[in-house]
């Protein structure tokens, strides 16, 4: 008997899938922690490249947030560069936690390296670890936040990105276990390493793992795979409606709007379109929430003489005669209509 | 200080709410299991019946599933008798197990034993008193089955019912917890029956209940509120989304169908118009998944020579010269076209 274990056929098969429309003589780079999930990626890259028309490198990114961190990227380098992935670049960002929380602050910073070392090795991918059980733990983060079906979408397999060159970000192993990528390391003979911050309940990443067992503890085996499921399909509805709300938002223009241009629009689009108009004329994306929106359309679907609404970005929204604005704070009482 | 307890004060805002746009004369009907989130909902409409045009009654269903259950079923009439609402009926139905297991069919029978009532009471809107506690688990499960938008959108506030007379089901307490209802139990002294059943965790809806606190304990508190905020959310898209899906079936007609038809169609509507060109050609609508829409979008999407796919109702979907059909069993090799 011979071939590999079923979980690294598997791994493989998934990076062949999702390079395999990749130009010849492409750069990929798989962004590696030294993590079993990463570690099992960069395996499948390394054996891979040997029969494709692009080469496998990779970089590794140390966020210095815990002592020694830069012994560890230097250890996770040298087990890719074993493997055979060739060139392999540490990255040192320094994480400065913002008002959005230390994960969040890392999670910029790593994306921001990844992009700078995109760019300088000419990558036209750069490949994230994150498996099937992130996606559930994301989705199930999104959930309860009740914040709709965007934040319910989870990640996408490719997504396009660079300011200065275009490369692309994937998730090849959105699929695939983290059970499946220890076993795949196993039977490779792969090193990895357990970071401890992965037990540390202070994060809600690790939170939501917990969640997730506990899921499928009380409901059944296959809750992972069921939440990864929904988010496909709520990353297609969401895709649709947030393209039907680009478009009316487009044809709307800046205002005033005469109420009936709104009130044609279906509810699903319409509080999408709220979201986009806010935003061009100043509202921090970031800030405009449901609260935002559901109280603007009011103004549309449910107007029984109600006051401004006051969203972020000192911004207030207004009907009068028949027609809504969005009014900036310096625009004194929107007398000019 | 006078006035009702907040709990029994937002109970009966949310009945005042949703009953305000009944015509004048209407009869409602409350259906009563005896618990506490029925009993809090039957005290609101006794209440709110004396200011308004409208008036209530109830109506107790005895599943026959426990030693007992007709007792408890004139206990609970006696209690909304009690109350002030008239006329209070009890309804036995006779649940007889399907395929679809216990709780479906308790679920089958109790709804069309008050069909069978609204209709017999000309009663205008029937009352469940389903709260915010269980739209989170309805969400929940819909979630880990990984069946889309629409069955995470959870249960309606109101829905058009009855073959008939036409009637309403209404549930105006998916805003109100589990907890408030009892709270204004307590404040009002009205009695109440907690179900043993409630405590059998053979029943998917208790571990549901059980996966919801669990979520609570790992995430932080408001998770039940989120997936309730979640769920409304996703029914505004799933609304439009198969708005859109009709129109493109009704329009796309019986096939063949070119495949430049379909695949100019977003992939949020081609796989939701899949399953209506299935069902319209007999395929029995329970029985059409995410699996079998899939494989049929891949004869437009993904094409590579790929034999028909079979769906359930004995149907062949096959694509041949540019054009897709599905295909009776007894259609033959469908060589008409």
């Amino acid at each position: 008997m011979s071939g590999p274990h079923p979980s690294t056929a598997k791994i493989r098969y998934a990076v062949r899938s999702a390079l395999a429309d990749l130009p010849p003589g492409s750069v990929v780079l798989v962004a590696c922690s030294g993590g079993g999930d990463s570690m099992a990626l960069a395996e499948a890259v390394a054996h891979e490249q040997r029969h494709a028309s692009w080469s496998g490198g990779a970089v590794v990114v140390d966020h210095g947030l815990q002592l020694g961190s830069d012994e560890t990227a230097s250890r996770a380098a040298e087990w890719v560069r074993d493997l055979g992935l060739d060139p392999v670049l540490v990255e040192r960002v320094v994480v400065s936690e913002s008002g959005s929380g230390l994960e969040a602050a890392a999670r910029d910073a790593r994306h921001a390296a990844l992009e700078t070392v995109a760019t300088r090795a000419g990558a036209a991918a750069v490949l994230l670890g994150h498996t099937l059980d992130d996606q559930a733990e994301q989705v199930l983060l999104g959930l309860v936040r009740g914040s709709g079906a965007r934040s319910l979408a989870g990640m996408p397999v490719h997504a396009e990105r660079g300011t200065r060159a275009r490369y692309r970000l994937c998730r090849p192993l959105l699929g695939v276990t983290r059970a499946e990528c220890r076993e795949s390391c196993i039977a490779e003979g792969v090193p990895w390493w357990d970071d401890p911050m992965n037990e540390d309940t202070d994060f809600t990443r690790v939170r939501a793992r917990r969640a997730v067992a506990d899921l499928e503890a009380d409901l059944g085996p296959g809750v992972a795979a069921a939440l990864a499921r929904s988010a496909d399909q709520l990353r297609e509805d969401a895709d649709h409606l947030d393209a039907l709300a680009d478009a009316a938002a487009t044809t709307l223009g800046t205002g005033p709007w005469d109420v009936a241009q709104l009130a044609g629009l279906p509810r699903a689009v319409r509080t999408r379109v709220w979201r986009r108009l806010l935003v061009a004329a100043g509202a921090p994306a970031g800030q405009v929430s449901a609260r935002h929106t559901d109280a603007c359309d009011a103004l549309v679907a449910d107007w029984h003489g109600q006051g401004p609404v006051h969203a972020p970005g000192d911004l207030r929204v207004l009907r009068r005669k028949g027609r809504v604005a969005v009014m900036s704070g310096s625009d004194g009482g929107g007398s000019a209509w």
